[in-house]
């Protein structure tokens, strides 16, 4: 365990810290923290270029969301995410044997469609904080949230398809696919607030739509892009595919136990808008005294005002996270990570790709199980 | 004149019923017609098939929006548009001498943007109704309004590269350039509301990205799909940039003047919001004293709430209508009108189409401008 994050990790996240992967019990920050480097360092001037395309005001708006500026518009160094998808897509043209500066056009179209889907459902979920900062809704109001993340999604399209080749074509189509998948996720994720029981299936059929299928895309565009044929590029999807399930359950772990100094987001954010995640679907489902009362509680906050469940105090938030812990969905979620962690990097032995380039797939794994943010 | 509402027509919007045309002077009805309905048969039930593939409740939230079903869910025959739209992308594919069908997956993605940005727009803008009923918004809220504009976005393109072909990636291409324009001219509309002024020209090149871009798209997409080079697609662009234009131009008219009947829209409905339309814009630059007039009023109103002036009597809005008149603002965009006609009927020669096929877009160029809904 050496990721710069580990000491909080092992506490803050259950037992997430100790062996998260039999085969690779140590996970190679210093790679890692490379391949991250390298996504980040090749897909931002595109991406920043490919947003300089947009009309004023939406080149400051989008600039202000990707962290590239602050709210009065003086540049900025802020958070603009971990850059998990850009690396993969990187890694993903590497896996079809071509250059990583192949995968370069489709990290920047995913990473544009990630920030369209980020942009439209901060304001449909009236979130107010992403990244540490206020979110594009808040602070430039809801029509220019619209807006931009309408261009964003445009962009993505265009990045790609002015390439020009048939792979582009395949490429974008791809993109689409998955972001219609992450569209349907969002719509599940929306439907499922307003519904007194939701189950497991249910809610990791909606995540795999809201994070599977994107994740899935980045693993998957790079290798396209290069030439790779239908069925590798299927079988990266399938390692990405259920990396992102893996990163959603520990996304829903930060989400009632995260430090909100790591995450950006409010302590107890998931609690607070009331979402049916995974760690709250398994405790109810799992039966006994804990998961009954927690179902009683859920219940009657369902029939409170969204002013009401704000206005909790710290002690009533952590109740439910306690009654949530006690009757066995955040061990139960911890272990889905693992599960799903370890059927990504199966899918892998389905691709014939450079060593090198598989081990570095599964670092990345191992990174997305123990990240605390 | 043999149009069927030509009778309202000339009383209406001005002097448009006189010769639009005078190379043409009478609108071949019959032919318009036909084109239409030719233009709905063929798209609609790939439209709608397109539309079914969208998750619960999104699919009937689009149904809703498309006029298929009313708010209670039942079946209905509402008002899905004029399809002008489906009706030139089929002739686009007949212009590079296509069979009609081989522009039907452009018809529907043509349509199925158009149809986003209705939803975006009509959220942003908040308007309330839409082809006799009540918005998207206003029946299913916002976030359905986000979600499924987003889906048929996604689902323009679907349509297209699931073709795989290197056309079907064209094709896809310049849809996309357009729907950017389209967002731009939605961007520049908003921020034109809160301005004071707003030159003619600028509100020219508003309408050239919100309805020129969309309209060009429509009658070049066909023929891209049909095999026709860059250049053939960008003169036929032109055409169909310039009747964008004429058509906006109407649609400006009847914004102010229309009748709420055909139009189904309010009474009024652009100077309820304020809109820098071209008959304000122009009124604005006419100079003298109706034009020094107006533009103390607006300057007034624009310090008025959105409540304030909601309640304006039928006869503060009617006041306001005749200054613009009194300054030649409806004069000036019926001209506007038939320039913007002539320049996309003389764009067509620079094309080597079959005869008839180009006297159906001049048929179609001459029924946009004499429309009244």
């Amino acid at each position: 365990m050496t990721t710069s994050t580990s000491a909080r990790t092992s506490t803050s996240i259950g037992n997430r810290g100790e062996t998260v992967n039999p085969a690779s019990p140590a996970i190679d920050t210093e790679s890692v923290t490379a391949l991250l480097e390298r996504g980040r360092t090749l897909a931002t001037p595109v991406l920043r270029a490919a947003v300089d395309r947009l009309a004023p005001p939406m080149d400051t708006v989008a600039a202000y969301h990707f962290g590239w500026i602050d709210a009065e518009g003086r540049p900025s160094a802020g958070d603009s995410g971990k850059a998990v998808r850009p690396a993969l897509a990187l890694l993903s043209a590497e896996a079809a044997g071509a250059a990583p500066e192949v995968g370069i056009p489709g990290a920047v179209a995913v990473e544009l469609v990630h920030n369209f889907s980020l942009l439209h459902d901060d304001l449909m979920d009236g979130d107010e904080q992403r990244r540490h900062r206020d979110t594009v809704w808040k602070v430039h109001g809801p029509a220019q949230a619209i807006l931009v993340g309408d261009a964003l999604f445009a962009l993505a399209n265009e990045i790609l398809l002015e390439l020009g080749t048939v792979d582009a074509g395949r490429a974008t189509r791809r993109l689409t696919l998955a972001t219609r998948k992450l569209i349907d996720g969002q719509a599940q994720d929306i439907s499922y607030e307003h519904r007194e029981r939701v189950t497991v299936e249910e809610c990791l059929e909606m995540e795999g739509n809201k994070t599977g299928a994107l994740l899935a895309c980045a693993v998957s565009i790079g290798a396209v892009l290069g030439g790779a044929d239908d069925r590798t590029a299927d079988t990266l999807e399938k390692y990405g595919y259920h990396l992102g399930l893996a990163f959603q359950a520990v996304d829903d772990l930060l989400g009632i136990w995260g430090d909100p100094d790591a995450t950006g987001k409010q302590t107890w954010s998931d609690l607070r808008q009331r979402k049916k995640s995974l760690p709250v679907v398994a405790a109810l489902a799992a039966g006994g005294p804990a998961s009954e009362r927690l179902a009683e509680i859920l219940a009657a906050d369902a029939k409170k005002s969204e002013t009401e469940i704000a206005d909790f105090t710290e002690e009533e938030f952590a109740s439910r996270a306690a009654l949530i812990e006690e009757a066995g969905g955040r061990e139960w979620t911890s272990q889905e990570a693992r599960r799903q962690h370890a059927t990504a990097i199966a899918a892998l032995d389905g691709v014939d790709m450079p060593e090198k380039v598989r081990e570095q797939l599964v670092a990345l794994a191992d990174f997305v199980v123990v990240r605390e943010r």
